[in-house]
């Protein structure tokens, strides 16, 4: 019923980032709470548009909102494991990208969640879609193309 | 490509309840974060175990375990916005339940964003999954066929 | 050495907000974390401040930075409960407001915490604090001289 | 009227952990959130605590509850600022202990935070406080005596 598919591997993954957890991701069963991978979803994908695509979110006129988001929990992990969030382009559309993310305990072969995020990238002011712009378009063709790169 | 479908209606709920928005929910865009929609969305779901299921998830021997979540954006919401969130059953296996959720701010029709949420009933010391106890499913089932009620 | 002091008491609070709690704001121990309660105290300001003073904090020329907080934590409090926040004026200076908080399980006479939070008012450009505006000055003494307002 | 006194240097502090922000930590006005500083306080004691002190606050049958937090805000930090949480013993009593916290942006000089946070150790079935085991004081003790250890 909740489709785990594949066994999502960091190959797949052209960027990786580390997230050490923090006690408070944890809920009262003692495991990082389902919610909270969300959450890393976000560090990993902020990072990405920061350090790779260069965009500053807060002044930029094109920004990217979140459509959907999707997380398959998989394994549990918990306070002080440190993750590695991973990030790949699934699809890349004129306006919009869905991200394909997994979450792997630092050291495992086998991810504790994955999913994915749909960015849709619309006008800051009027909130309208837009084109990707042409150098953001370049940077997520570039991480599309370059699995473990 | 987020596949948006039809647009979901309160009336298709059957268990509602109200939840006052925080500060610290908007995020730098100065709206509600996307992921603090999974925060409502927990809350629904916790609130109908307690409620109308009368399960202590910190000490029943079977306990629901998140498999897979999903959230679509419809509409922003943003502190002081009061939240209705809305439950209905998707689905209901064996061992999980595929639960159907809404958010709406207070008054308005059209949802802020919808979504399911999925859990696995395990055995709280082995994490196996077990058939979901009688007295739970019927008040799964009594949700199920009391849409809106 | 915690120095709990005297007990505080609803009446010497004149503006009170009720917080329904979040399944998440409880930690591994299954209380309410003490963090949280800080959460708390800023749901509390930033309501008077938008109710009250009728400031937005997002675009009004000075803002209030939080320059210290504390918080006693006097009993335990847990999901479901609901908190009612209680806000005083503790102290009136040029340039900041030192806010007296406690919190209260609904019903209860005994407080689960209180504290204080100070703010210092500063121009949104500069960072550099300025007097309390008039306005904003008139309902910050209007709130100290109606305890239980 | 807010006490900053002395700006804390790192040198006092014994125990140091690197806590990389995470996005969400920044609210609305593009910093670090106020409330966040205590998170980052919780994650430096709960290591220390797991370790040097190999705690385990989940079975140990004497558990610290917190009884008091402060925090002076004296300069500001942004997502994605890596910070530095300092820990040292401020005052060790019989059954309590008061750590003295600060946090630093890696490399600067200056803290943009310090504070405490008060511990009181009690038995985890009936929550009466209860003296400091030997083990855990020997360890405290060991922070205490060595300032930059």
């Amino acid at each position: 019923m909740t489709g785990k598919r594949h066994e999502p591997r960091r190959e797949e993954y052209g960027f990786i980032v580390e997230i050490p957890t923090r006690w408070s991701d944890n809920d009262m069963f003692g495991h990082i709470n389902n919610v909270q991978y969300y959450r890393f979803f976000e560090v990993v994908v902020v990072r990405f548009l920061a350090e790779r695509a260069k965009i500053d979110i807060m002044t930029a006129p094109v920004i990217p909102y979140a459509a959907e988001s999707l997380c398959r929990f998989r394994r549990q992990a918990s306070f002080p494991d440190v993750i590695e969030g991973a990030l790949k382009v699934e699809h890349l559309g004129n306006s919009s990208v869905r991200w394909g993310l997994a979450l792997f305990r630092r050291g495992d072969a086998d991810a504790v969640a994955d999913g994915h995020w749909v960015h849709v990238f619309v006008d800051r002011e009027s909130g309208r879609p837009l084109p990707i712009p042409g150098p953001l378009r370049e940077t997520f063709e570039a991480l599309r193309s370059t699995p473990g790169g």
